[in-house]
């Protein structure tokens, strides 16, 4: 079963607006097992876009079109539709109600009433984030095969509202009952090529037991490589078999395969977990308040720590100590050492735990660049952490721009923070 | 003259990439007066790229493929162009030296030298950023027609390299000779339909002015909405004309009508100005030091003033005051008074002035929520500052989510602390 993707709007093709919509529906459909092998972009104009949609079934069996479902004169999908059908636009009152009571009392123009109408013969999904309501509808191609379109709205959230509906609705209609599970292990520590290396033999392994049992589609599991830029690599684990409960079962025996093969420490979390929510985990399960010295990463690492809900349960809060004066005045670093040094990291880390009455504390300090600092060069940092009482640091030199100089001390000195914190955990 | 983007790649396919390089390749033909009417994603599939290449070829004069030029397997666009202009592919010895001299002294492997085979009849861009060299080659289309097609890698900035000399190949081929400019004024505090408004007056006059001269392709000038989130909202006025000294005298008088008709404080910025460039750009001029005190933003201000380079001419530091606690102990803050509080916030504004020497400064405190806090609900805000001596607070109310209260607490605050230090210089 393949789905091809026409996202609709003048503004994807000039850049305005990045599409981000065509890839949360590709990775739905993954998901979901069915097959997506082409996206297009269209802009806001009645005979492009049949076009796309005629091309789109004569090669698709699906057709999912996000976007052009509002109520301005641009907004024309409901009208391209109808077209390719060879129907009219039929108004719906149920739809006219509902739009209506998502106004209800405050003005409501009228343009906002086509949003009701729907190609004759097309149905409206039964889930409605926004006013605009998407819709489902068969029709024949050239080649008199039955395609399925299902519309949705191009704003973000409002589309993600409706595709567990829109790929439930195709697993139904083409049989597919295979249940696909999938898990994400994040690492920080080994770039790809030595990842991809340490992983190279099990990969082998599930290609061929992928390929020996694939006749009659028993259950499989692979792996792939996720570059997530400055916040590590990712590993993600699929499985695919033909209950839910046998899917989770070959998901966790491969995360198990995956944790023994890669170094201990190399796996900080897994799916929604990030760097600072281990963080502030560990620090939470050991009763310790958490506070930051910050010079180079001005504040990030604060507003990591801080985006966490619940993290006032462990995190205290934090010192920016740009200016070298407010790293002596604040923290009580000596005016004599380098602003960028072991020295000074060390007074900042222990300034941070007296000043805000922590238990533990992260300090970072070092030359973002461009220029020189007191005649350091750009990329030296000094990362300091003081845990029961003892200080320890580290030394790192990154051959970065600035921006990510900056971003990659705040995950760096975090996952230092993190291995120490686990020795501590395992003594 | 119409071009269509091909972006290849499976990742692209199932959303573990974003596409932005369509984006931007699509924003780069805008600026150039190159229409793109549709842009396409597509695996590392032969059969589907080679088809999506005959396709664009009915329809577009002009084709840019990004993607696929790797060392990989599969990397296969090279092969794809070969077969639709049925000629082999060649291996360029000169290219074959340029990508060694990229590995200069480093282990290359032989993979490597597939990227200096390119398709009979094409050649080599003339800009290389990594190793892989993109090519523009001309092919007939079913219907005889030539068309020109340029490659280029899918790595971000080796593509954003090799952009200019395509667009500008694509103008000279196509004996575009007009010139385009265009600015973004960036304005904070309206909502969209308020700023369209009071802009549609001026948007009428440049339509029917467009309209009027359209048929001799003489000058004009157009305005369009951008929204950027919590951003705020862009106009960018667009220029075109036939010489680069007439296009710029055009986008000057527009952005001048524009200034005009929007209240003075309205456009806080211009193209890569920012709201904290500007609120750093201020205070430089009048030779301030600045320190800010945060609370629910957790370092998400000092962060975004500390990624200006330079910021270090202005910014002292800051204190993150996440626990009630630090704001008493570090900032001097009543224990007594509500956490978020106008006295609270203006005890965090003045401690920010004393503890880190500063001669202004700029404090919040609010509920980021989920949760009430000391029973004040999600979303209230207080935001402090001082300068000369002088501390003004607001109150505010979000009705957002807990990221989204954050985000627009900074970009509200910094427009506060921006519109005083306006108000200052102008007395």
């Amino acid at each position: 079963m393949k789905c091809e993707v026409i996202a609709v709007g003048t503004e994807l093709l000039l850049g305005d607006v990045v599409d981000t919509n065509s890839s949360y529906i590709g990775s739905q459909l993954a998901m979901s097992g069915i097959d997506s092998h082409f996206q297009v972009k269209v802009g806001d104009n009645l005979e492009r876009i049949t076009e796309c949609i005629s091309t789109a079934a004569q090669r698709s069996d699906f057709i999912i079109m996000c976007g052009g479902l509002g109520p301005t004169q641009d907004d024309i999908t409901r009208n391209a539709v109808a077209e390719v059908m060879g129907v009219p636009l039929v108004r719906h009152p149920e739809l006219v109600e509902k739009i209506q009571a998502v106004f209800a009392g405050r003005e409501m123009t009228d343009n906002n009433l086509v949003q009701a109408d729907l190609p004759e013969g097309a149905t409206a999904i039964p889930v409605m984030g926004g006013t605009a309501p998407g819709f489902v509808c068969e029709f024949k191609n050239a080649a008199d095969e039955s395609i399925v379109l299902y519309a949705v709205p191009g704003v973000p959230w409002e589309m993600m509202e409706m595709m567990d509906w829109v790929t439930e609705d195709m697993r139904k209609r083409s049989g597919f009952s295979g249940v696909i599970k999938s898990c994400i292990l994040k690492t920080w520590g080994l770039p790809e090529a030595e990842l991809a290396e340490l992983l190279a033999e099990e990969i082998e392994r599930l290609d061929s037991e992928s390929e020996a049992g694939s006749h009659d589609n028993s259950a499989s599991a692979t792996l792939a490589f996720l570059a997530s830029g400055w916040e590590g690599l990712k590993v993600r684990i699929t499985a695919k078999a033909d209950s839910e409960a046998e899917a989770i079962k070959i998901l966790q025996h491969e995360e198990a395969a995956v944790r023994k093969i890669l170094p201990d420490e190399l796996i900080f979390g897994k799916d929604e977990e990030t760097m600072e929510t281990v963080v502030l985990e560990l620090c939470k399960k050991q009763g310790l308040k958490l506070a930051v010295a910050e010079s180079l990463t001005g504040g990030l690492i604060s507003s990591r720590l801080t985006a966490v809900a619940g993290s006032s349960d462990v995190f205290l809060g934090g010192v920016v100590s740009y200016a070298k004066d407010v790293k002596v005045a604040v923290l009580g670093a000596d005016p004599e050492k380098l602003a960028v040094s072991q020295e000074t990291a060390s007074a900042m880390a222990k300034g941070a735990i007296s000043k805000l009455g922590a238990d533990c504390s992260l300090a970072v300090t070092g030359v973002a660049g461009p220029d020189p600092l007191e005649g350091v060069e750009p990329g030296t940092i000094w990362i300091a952490s003081v845990l029961d009482g003892e200080c320890e640091t580290v030394n790192i030199k990154f051959p970065f721009d600035r921006e990510r100089t900056r971003q990659f001390t705040v995950i760096t000195a975090l996952n230092m923070f993190r291995t120490r914190l686990l020795k501590k955990m395992s003594t």
